[in-house]
């Protein structure tokens, strides 16, 4: 039996030269941003207007969450049993799972079945379809609600802010909004569009597959678990006792205004 | 005995507001790069000059290196055997181990370990203790010579490039450099600087601790293991057999000129 | 709000003394097999019969496939990158999703599901009815086919057999016969029992929750993959080019009888 | 440049057969414990008296020490995100590193890497010459001590105990416990022997290599993590809060009798 050759369109590595998805890695380097990269890479093309923008705040938004989170506990706990940084990281992303980030993924997937539908019968209408079907057949909608940050997540509130900003297209996010509001009306209490749902329907307008949803949260989370897990090398013993995040305390910096420069 | 409390200097979180190193979250996306909250994130304080810009070029630069890589075929083979996303990349990042990637950490190390000898005795005199300490004590210089890319890896040099454009602190990269010229003349072959030990250069001159030194690399190259995975699920089939690189074919677009928006 | 106490009823630790299940450990250590001690963890009781022996015929059986699973190649990549065995041999496990090693899981929870059926109409009836239904769902009946062990996997043969031996309750078993019988009769070829479906059904009928199918797996292929490691360390460079299970050379023993002692 | 051929002396796959070190598997199966076949796998042959019953207690005196673990945390906050079983307890065994059941590999390195000069000199001698060079070059002896079983860890005890039943050989465990001896004499105060150095030990009289020192904790705990991942999904709801092990309350069954078969 012949083997079917194993194909790839991601880049061609020779001696001296690496090109990705065409394009010299050289002449990328210094002119595109990672969010542009990103673009490229998930895309298959360079971003033609505000796209790598749009990704850079997704991970500057993404990057960092605090202590009250199962993911930072586990980079903690396993760089206090004494492993090497990549595999202390790597073991918390296994954690960013359904429940912990996954709205993600599982928004954008809603959105992108249903967007020619909304286009065909209007938002309104399918946003009620959809909110009906999902009640009927007793799956959670993905992306609404949030056990912190109530009434409303500022994050959400930003990142969309910044997707009109940069022109972006907005039809899933107008599909997101319109759920939202029927949500409301079916429940009887605002169950608002979270961060999660926000990236999901963000990237979902950029084009991406919603395939790529957790990796939204955790390229940017990543930069977070690895400053925790250097915090934990730099001041505390191994195999420190588990501690609840409500026991910390925050020593840091006060808050202080961003200026831009 | 009573218990000492944990403390975090990273972020605060509360309902509605989400403080890192005591900036508002919300103010930093947006106006700050990715590369720049990473800054943030690890030195504790944000960039002054251009150590954001310097960062995405690490990022980018690391961002994919092809099929050639123990990593890339760890997570095409998680994927095949039908895992998350999230945990086929992590599963990956583990694989970034001490002699793939490792060689960032190893070459900071050694640098941020001799700066001050460098400036007390001079670079070059510095550079020989080095060397011959090493050879002596039968350890390997991380950081130095390639298996592809020969005579000289193109990601060390444009690196190099733009560090002096965003006019960063550079004596790292000189004590890299005379290490480079000694190896040369010891061996009495070059052995030249490979792209691990120019990021290890870099992040030092930085001023940052060579302990961050692998996030360097595993935040990049998530964003192209990602892609393969993507890239596995969308064309192969489950438990696929695994090929060797060579055997692959690149299907992608032909080489095209970058041009600058 | 008050928060609600977190409960185990696994183990309990205090100097000097562990409690497995309320069992003081160092009574079970020497008179207990691990096939007897993992039984006592998942279900809570000590074996009354066979049940640990059972178990410890599927670990042996799970124990190693050669070099043809994307997990042995995941173990070896991610040693030949330079990172700890235990870290190594983790980031293979995570390897072993749905559709490598999956279907244990897949397969008992399928036959958990359909026992009361089968018992109230009959086991013919109940299997034509799960057969049906999948094929309308157009959902995989999970446990069945091999891509290289034909016509039948001989290790499904042989757990069939012990568990008879060890005079473990059957139903499960009869029920995944059964299924086989039908998918025979519906499809026209024969797709056999295989040893992912035929250790689900016995941990059906030892009693143990679907949910703990993966298990039986990766706590009995974790020794093989340990091992794979080994031999990867002590034999190969680091950074190794890979290679397909078709270019391996088997160098170990010929062939050789197992005698009883 | 020709390609060096992959070589492996651990198994042979072919249609239907599967050869473990020249064994066939179905002879193994029911036959061989667990234990015997981790020997096998990592020793290369089958056992020639009790090291596979040695293995086997090994195995169970691993298999569980609560919620006071760095690893059991990861496990269940791993669950709580939403993570595939084997991806959750694969996140916990990454974090079994050189601080938390590590102590096995570096003891058995330790001790084989001096057994010949005990052989030599004397077991005591041998002893003082490790203490003493250990402390010159500030580096810690591992295997001594333990946080929470004092003044003795019972699990070393009756380890020791079947060792010497089983009619193992000693040399080893004799080495290390004249460190043992010499270590109270130095410091003045006792430094037993706690169950990692004794397990360490152990298999270095089984003859086998300290490279495979992990294993056995990780091969043993992986029972107790995959119960602490199944209690948490069955009991709790996604991204609990973190409580620590002094806040939980057992309440499995009361301590009891083990009655012997």
């Amino acid at each position: 039996m012949a083997k079917k050759d194993l194909t790839t369109s991601i880049s061609m590595i020779k001696p001296g030269k690496i090109l990705i998805r065409g394009y010299d890695l050289i002449d990328l380097m210094g002119h595109t941003s990672f969010g542009d990269m990103i673009y490229l890479l998930f895309a298959g093309e360079l971003p033609q207007k505000n796209e790598g923008k749009m990704i850079e705040a997704i991970l500057v938004c993404s990057a960092e969450h605090g202590m009250a989170t199962p993911s930072t506990n586990i980079v903690r706990s396993a760089v206090s049993g004494g492993v090497p940084l990549q595999a202390a990281v790597a073991s918390a992303i296994i954690g960013l799972g359904d429940f912990h980030g996954g709205a993600v993924e599982g928004c954008a997937e809603m959105l992108q079945k249903h967007i020619s539908l909304a286009r065909e019968k209007g938002f309104e209408s399918a946003a009620l379809e959809v909110v009906t079907s999902y009640r009927e057949a007793k799956k959670r909608i993905m992306g609404y609600g949030h056990g912190i940050h109530q009434p409303e997540d500022p994050r959400k509130v930003r990142l969309f802010r910044l997707a009109e900003q940069y022109s972006l297209p907005s039809a899933h996010m107008k599909l997101a909004g319109a759920i939202e509001t029927t949500l409301k009306n079916v429940l009887g209490n605002p169950l608002p569009l979270n961060v999660d749902g926000a990236v999901g329907a963000i990237i979902s307008d950029l084009g991406l597959d919603w395939r790529f949803g957790k990796a939204f949260f955790y390229l940017g989370r990543g930069a977070g678990l690895t400053t925790h897990a250097y915090e934990y090398m730099v001041n505390e013993r191994p195999m420190r006792r588990v501690y609840t995040w409500d026991e910390v305390n925050y020593i840091g910096p006060e808050e202080r205004k961003y200026q831009q420069p």
